[in-house]
């Protein structure tokens, strides 16, 4: 029965630590910043509640980490209260941060010089995979790690995927969400010059969705959240744009020329400036809209 | 019975001529630049075989073209041979080509002052959907029209929608393809930097296409054409540039500002320029690996 | 003694006009839309004022125009009031306008059916080259026609080059007019980037000056008036901005990828719909500034 | 007498290791990684030849690096032959390579820790001003720092400008060549949408650079090099791309939105690509006429 380690109870890490507290052979530790939701969430599912991040990882086997970004996660290792004061030889560092590959790759160097194994392994699925236990979990690092690790992470993990050396994991993720920004932009895009030209854009969006411009995004989040004009905060834009400039570093990194994904950086950097830290992704169609001087969907009748 | 003419017997409008020769109450007549297809087509679907597009258009009440670009459609109506001298009045001229709104606007003031109705009608759906009676119809125009010729083009649509006045049929068949070259694009870049950073793509893109950053170009095009290396011609390049194009001249036109979709534009004109006539418009990817100095798939094991 | 009518007596119009009325050897007639300008000006300038353009046309060996857009110049020539109506066979139409190629190309096939000649001649030079009469006339038309009206428009410019047939003296002036747009935002790009890195605005100007990164906009522009805050109007960002997309305009016709023409059109459009009408073309920065969260020059001590 | 070492005799360190060299006050030591050179430099110029960087450190009060890239700096700082184990306590780095900020802020902190200042110096003026000792000298540190080598590094700067912290003379460097990309770039887009235009590239320079549209790209560049298809190895495209890359990653790292920065990046990146490590920066002009089909000049009488 493994001790496992939960840092980070946030919107999609409280879920996947419930289902973890829900495996019948899993002793769980869990520890937040903010330390009442810690013990809320310690007292609701009979887990034990840490004081520090170093007494989270004592005695832990796994330690899981779900932060908002890879350098609130390196925060987190140095100091008495430090994850390196309390982990043990042998210990793994399984990160679930969407998280930025030079830093994991800073991280798993730091962990190896105390015998401490890393993957970085951000999870797509959102809170309802989360809360089913059907999130993809794409993993950078060993395959013998994860292969230590799959029992512990296929609590809230459904399809695991080794993606090849740390970082790769946070690599994939970061193009995955930088692919849906780019729908996302260039959809709005589309549907405005459409709007203005005439065609409204449900219409649009209904000839979209049988043809051969579909993604996810047309199919999915305009339908429901654009032409609705409701735009519920599942996935902060804040956040989105961080990744598309993940992304988009990775690309820089290995010298890959990428105008699309480079000028999607700068747009959501301009979406995230003028809409605010707490907007939701999808709402950057909002700027797209204030540019073209038109709503879509506004011309239904 | 109608009287139906169709001019553009090439991989789309053949398929969709045949569907109007085995309509059963359909009296169809074929023309064709070169007239040996025409001919061909005649004898084999029990058609009449005209000998210009005046002649074509003598006695028909619904004319449909077919053609490669608007100035194609726009180069037929004149002279003694052109259309406007075999029409007669209160005909309609369907126009299947992917056109672009502004040439349509023009043909349709040119036949409106011959008595002669006019209606932009791109499809969407392939040779497939043609073979099979399926494609998706995007008209512009007058609605009254649409239903005087919904009999006809039932032959060989299934959806048939009705987008606004004359040229929205075009804006959005030319959006939606746009979209497909953004995500066709979008999608190549990523791969490729995943590629350099030690991800391979089949990998990649099975997560990719269980998370949000999937599109009907990472579902469809990239498992089958791109990792197998197999890039069959169902659609050129050179077309879907023209399309991107007309997509982005529309959002000028509007003045809708469109950095994606006019970066994509110039993105596909260099593809164009590098790849050739003849190349398949997912052969795009080929330009991004060569910036990339990868093969997408291309580290498979 | 030739007979020349201006029409557009604008920011820069009327000193041409100005300088034509002081030449000894024109008979001046002058047309406003606005008719007490021309009024005043007739007064001031001991020249005719005409009722309309046909007025205006009537028995003029030149015609010159000077207006926003080449759609206005095209709205003078038909009706009983218009252009067309006044022209004598023989007469030749200067456009002064910074005009679009396409247009031009229209109104000199419309002037050619009635035995009238076109040269499309942007100027350059602001309105102290007007008033000194040493602005660059930029020329397209036949060769001929330029030579017969050269001692006409030699009143206001000093540099007159002849650029190619109808339409490429508008296109020139477009590309240059855009590559000052791509100066003023590049500039001020890296500039809003040092200033938040710690480097201040006028020392970065001081070195780029000294260096190859300098450029009109970097020498004159930037130290004047960003620098000092001050955006005095002299040339509108709404203007701008149709000069930068009639050179995107160019580019597309021609089928020249032009990733960065394109580009900066876009920034343009972005910054007219959020500065508005009247700002100046320099205040585009103030964009910039917004997105990049500083002021240029806002850190100086 | 300051004693001064010079390391990297290339293009531009070695006519400024000459000038060091030629000034009455300093004794001079010379170091280069290919050996011979630094002895023939010796010998011609009765300076020391160091056998290692710690050799050349030793003793050295200041130490000058001239280097491609700020890696090859940092490569020189460990081991028993690298900087760090000749530097005395009290030394100073003058690392005139045009570096990074990151980078560089890495080597300032190293070298704080055993008691060595630091400054980031990177110059402008080419072969010629080095030569004649007319450098512009852009320097990130502590500003006394500065003021103890202002006499050392007056023998090869005229202008020596104070920036700001560690890393802001890579930042304006970067930034000033990212401004010479743009130009060059835009400059040759223009240019070869008016040659297909009909407008010759001579014709259109002659009216730009007395225009707004100049910059030192269209007056010095264009005229010499493009026009004459002359293409001298002045400064290499590569070193050019990775100078825009570093002011991309400048805004980045500011979270500045800069969407002409980035996407000029990436298509100097797509020249390097296409034209290889040996190309001279204006030769990018190549991939643009390339694009167009055209050559910029090529249709001179």
């Amino acid at each position: 029965m493994p001790t496992v380690a939960f840092l980070g109870l946030g919107a999609i890490g409280r879920p996947m630590a419930a289902r973890l507290a829900a495996a019948a052979d899993v002793d769980l530790t869990v520890w937040n910043r903010t330390a009442a939701r810690a013990r809320d969430f310690a007292a609701a599912h009979r887990a034990r509640h840490a004081a520090s991040p170093a007494d989270a990882a004592r005695g832990a086997d796994v330690v899981i980490t779900c932060l908002p970004v890879s350098a609130d996660v390196e925060a987190l290792l140095d100091g008495p209260d430090g994850l390196i004061a309390g982990f043990s030889r042998g210990a793994i560092l399984v990160d679930c941060t969407s998280g930025d590959p030079a830093t994991s790759r800073r991280i798993a160097a730091r962990l190896a010089d105390v015998g401490v194994g890393f993957l970085d392994a951000p999870v797509s699925g959102g809170t309802i995979g989360a809360e089913q236990g059907t999130l993809t979990v794409m993993v950078g690092g060993h395959a013998d790690l994860l292969e230590r690790v799959r029992p512990v992470i296929g609590a809230f993990g459904k399809k695991i995927v080794h993606c090849g050396g740390v970082g790769t994991g946070d690599a994939l993720k970061s193009v995955n969400n930088a692919l849906l920004a780019v729908h996302v932009w260039s959809t709005a895009e589309g549907l405005a010059a459409l709007e203005r030209a005439g065609v409204r854009a449900d219409v649009a969006l209904d000839v979209i969705n049988a043809s051969s411009g579909r993604s996810n995004a047309s199919m999915n989040l305009f339908p429901e959240r654009v032409l609705g004009r409701a735009f519920p905060r599942t996935f902060r834009l804040a956040l989105l744009d961080k990744d598309v400039g993940i992304a988009a570093g990775v690309a820089r990194e290995w010298k890959v020329a990428t105008p699309l994904l480079q000028l999607t950086a700068e747009l959501f950097r301009m979406a995230h400036v003028a809409l605010g830290e707490e907007a939701d992704h999808v709402e950057a169609v909002k700027l797209v809209e204030q540019w073209a001087g038109v709503e879509i969907g506004g011309t239904r009748g």
